[in-house]
């Protein structure tokens, strides 16, 4: 049987802010990744959205941020190596511990945001990431960008990985994603997003560069929980997956 | 043999700043309390102040405190219980992580300043501190002031606990602190605080009031860190102890 | 010619966060104190909401809170009256700083949350809050609850204050504020929110004790701008308080 | 008369944290940059050293950071030239309040750390503090990086500038600064930094490239407080400024 998992990050709440519709998009879904403080969440939006999280059944993974809530961790920041790596494992500690109180169990890791792209890319950030995790865990899956730096690094380190795609994100034709502004790069249509959907599970990303045309197998789709549309979209995505026959399981699962 | 722990608070420098002399104290101590990020420390500043205690073979505990840098946990918040519960876990799993991700254990939870103080006599507080680390873990010991409510608190929760006596402190007949800023609040003289450090260990401390005069058993001394001669104090004591026949250790011992 | 002031608290979202409708409402005011970086409000949210102000002819305030975004100012903390007096002076010239990158003019100040509750009965902290507001200029206005510690110590020191009535508050037959929380203590009907704004810009607040029957004349209302019905209820307001015969306008004339 | 600025960053303690020893060198300068709370400084710290700055006759400057305590500043952020702006904007007033109230005068304003670098070389990050510091004033100075991005920026938008160069910092051949961490990069001795200083003050930063061989001139020389010979350095380029023939004087004049 074709499984998929379904994602999508929470726990963006802080204080007297309340950020997405958590609880409304959670029986569509598979696993969320919850802010652990740093670019968004406080203690007690963890301790509430775990506890949500538990009760709809859900993978629970760290989604570590850089220390910068008015930039929502969007925001690069020049760390250290060692300041990413402590950061990371700072965060992931945060969050097990709500896991943990609540008699649930950490899944995954998904970096957040600046620190994210930053992984995708650079070895040095994606190997403090990769790092922090492995220290924590052997057992946490890595979930990085499809084809990423961070997905390659954590299999060097002999650590699971998971390959991300996002439902409603153009890629260009090398299997990047569009660059946010660009026409198409967002896709709002919930349809189009269920159509996306698919063909990212079932065929994964195709990379065409100079000299090959292969495909990514993609292992886990990202849906966005904060646009306008996020309720009509999570469902149509669903039920389009499931009419495609999948099924919708964490990566942990 | 009798036994006596001697604790330190420490992991308090942030980024630039630096705090304390923690490595050069270590060898004289069975215990220490790392500060978690909130009123003090950074993540690598746990990173490495961890780093330390293991290797000087030390009990490691948290120390969590309010969400206060600029005044160090100092200054009194007032907080609702399930902001003060999930702001201890999110601390303990932070701090833990590290102490983990080094192949060591943490044994004891004891709160910080304006927290710690709080915690003695509010049973609000104090119960929110002890549902905190009973959610983390039972194994955990609660290190509360000497005849605090939050030992109290602790005991009525089934959770181990530990009375803690300060050795540079004067203290009041009524077995409280004297408050900071009066006559003899505060010893400075090396001699006088190994002095004290025995008559804690031996004899507890000597409460009376109206009806009735007993003693508090006294599980732990706390050193300061951050005093000018802390160093001498610290040896001096430690000195003093062994000479009146007691073995320091940890409390978990 | 009966005037009244019409004032609201803005500029209280916070990077990716969007708190408050304050376009929507400007129209119908003729104040607004805006959140300076402490409890809510950053350098970009700042700058927006004063060029918005401005472009409203509103006069403009500071409304300095604790450092506590978490909390959004709600939590008391306990500081030393220069911490606090520090804590004004910083955040009033913050925000002077766009208003008078803006060519406008900054007309008062009102503390937040719970610095203007601790502000209306400690008189220490009202002093710190007098004391820094005059050290910056003795021309802004201080405003305060409606026969506050605050607005007295203000008087104390020469300065010019404004009482505060509160449109969706129940008052207690004493003068001072219904708790939260209480029957009535908040009014969600728009038409009772209007009622109740003439009778406090008319009337004042009435104010038994055992001995003395007297009332409180009130300088300025204060809006939610926060409630579901914020904008049907400072329409409502407005109407209401013209058709009393009331000019709306601010403070400072 | 020959006239030199000699400048120092100051105000950089938080809280419980001390850094450098302000009062001790400030009777041998003729202007300091204070941290503005984000970087380093909180507002009892801005009252405290705006005091002793007013009391030793300094001239005053802002000295605006990225808001990153742990990293002091130091760590570049990706930033949008209107965050930038309003970040330096909110700086500026917030020193400004405390000077203000202390009956002195800001004169000039130089970015801290990550973003003094980054206007070094950065047109939009440039661009974004020049304009900042034009709408709050056309009086003040903007310091930056002799020859650097910034100045040249500055001038283009009609503000006075001032070129600063370091006494203890080694020049690479074409006017930049040798990056940290090659030999020569720091100058320790004290006598080396008070040639180095008379150098700079007399011929200013030799400039050679393939086709030209120039040199800056230098207005204000910086000089670090917080190393271990920080008093010693300072008097000594003091006294050997002044046998030079140099009158140690502000750039506000």
């Amino acid at each position: 049987m074709k499984t998929i998992d379904l994602n999508c990050d929470m726990g963006e709440s802080f204080g007297r802010y309340t950020l997405g519709m958590d609880e409304d998009l959670m029986p569509f879904l598979s696993s969320v990744n919850l802010a652990c403080g740093f670019h968004a969440g406080d203690p007690v939006v963890i301790q509430k959205t775990v506890e949500k999280a538990v009760k709809h059944h859900l993978a629970i993974g760290a989604h570590p941020g850089y220390p910068d809530l008015q930039g929502f961790g969007r925001r690069k920041m020049e760390m250290a190596p060692e300041e990413v790596e402590a950061m990371v494992l700072y965060q992931i500690g945060a969050l097990w511990s709500f896991v943990r109180a609540s008699g649930a169990e950490m899944t995954h890791v998904k970096p957040h945001g600046a620190l994210y792209n930053q992984a995708a890319e650079d070895a040095q950030v994606a190997k403090a990431i990769v790092l922090a995790v492995r220290r924590f865990s052997r057992e946490l899956i890595i979930v990085g960008l499809a084809g990423s730096v961070l997905v390659t690094m954590g299999l060097e380190y002999g650590m699971k990985t998971a390959n991300e795609g996002f439902i409603e994100r153009g890629y260009l034709q090398d299997g990047r994603l569009m660059p946010r502004g660009w026409a198409g790069s967002i896709i709002h249509d919930p349809l189009k997003a269920a159509q996306q959907a698919v063909c990212l599970a079932s065929e994964g990303i195709a990379i065409q560069s100079e000299n090959s045309n292969t495909t990514l197998k993609v292992d886990t789709l990202c849906i966005h929980g904060d646009s306008p549309s996020a309720k009509e979209i999570v469902w149509r995505v669903r039920l389009a997956l499931e009419e495609a026959g999948f099924f919708i399981k964490s990566l942990a699962g």
